[in-house]
């Protein structure tokens, strides 16, 4: 098994995923999540969708066996094994302007949005193509009456989540920079292809 | 105050709403959906985002009072008047692809998706511009262990939404062609700018 890879605190990386193999995400230390995108390789206007993931999946919450769908009706990741069973799909990689909503006394940063328009500006994407994320390790339950809210990761150190590609990708990955979403604690994050 | 305008069952329509002016959608007949989409009319590229609206409203469950925000970060619309209090935002329009999946013994309809295309290109919006609409009157409970479903929308004959638009907005607008979003039935939806 091939060292894994890793992600700065507050950082995020991209690289291509060919069809057949294998990613696991590593959360090393605990309580810590990582914002996952993946685009066609062959054209990076196709992106995982979460509607069309609701969609065809019928549930919110996505474990092994379930697919990351497009928003042109394909399957482009497969979760394969999953040691945690609590991942988000439903809000949007941070940015300055949500820094600037949920923490107007802390400093602003470019968060997961600006780290992923980054990493991402040389396979060809732009801001407003960067959607709704597969946020992993993200703790947001969903109440009886809709409301939501961003409690701490329940992942241990060493827990990981493994997808499968079903197309050649580009994927997107980062170490998350928000507050709320990682129990206040700005930790890496490891990665494995295989 | 002015008539309305009809949409004719399985149809879709597109128009400005200026900034200020208030659209009102209504279901004519009860138990029927209308996907809702709205486009920043200065650059269609920013468009209303589920992701962003739940980052900030904290809620599933969108009613009089919350904003639908869009990808950058502004409130497009605001809404002002709800007669139901049931509405949806966690799934993609109806589309040739889902008609094909969940309805495979019924003849493949372009659905929402491919109204809404239609309508909207020639104010320069393309397919993969289209997000999950804000799906008025739809019913789709959360299970508590995230399982959702597509249940009949509890809107009577005249039930009515109301939404204020915050910026110069493109707006398009379906009576829905699904069988399970409407509970089988394919009825027209009417709407009014004020």
């Amino acid at each position: 098994m091939s060292n894994p890879v890793r992600i700065a605190p507050r950082s995020g990386v991209a690289f291509g995923l060919s069809k057949g193999q294998t990613l696991t995400v590593i959360d090393p230390d605990g309580c810590q999540v990582a914002d996952l995108l993946a685009f066609a390789a062959k054209d990076v206007r196709e992106v995982i969708s979460n509607g069309r993931t609701f969609d065809y999946e019928e549930t919110l919450r996505l474990t092994t066996g379930n697919t990351l769908w497009s928003n042109r009706s394909r399957r482009l990741l497969t979760i394969t094994a999953d040691s945690v069973g609590c991942h988000d799909f439903l809000l949007t990689p941070c940015s300055k302007a949500t820094f600037r909503h949920f923490y107007p006394d802390k400093p602003v940063h470019r968060g997961c949005f600006g780290n992923l328009a980054e990493a991402l500006a040389p396979w060809g994407v732009v801001e407003d193509d960067i959607p709704v994320a597969f946020n992993c390790f993200m703790n947001v339950p969903v109440a009886a009456d809709g409301a939501i809210s961003v409690e701490p990761p329940p992942s241990k150190a060493g827990d990981s989540i493994s997808l499968r590609a079903e197309e050649d990708l580009i994927i997107g990955l980062t170490a998350c920079s928000a507050y709320a979403s990682n129990g206040g604690s700005f930790k890496p994050i490891d990665y494995r292809i295989e």
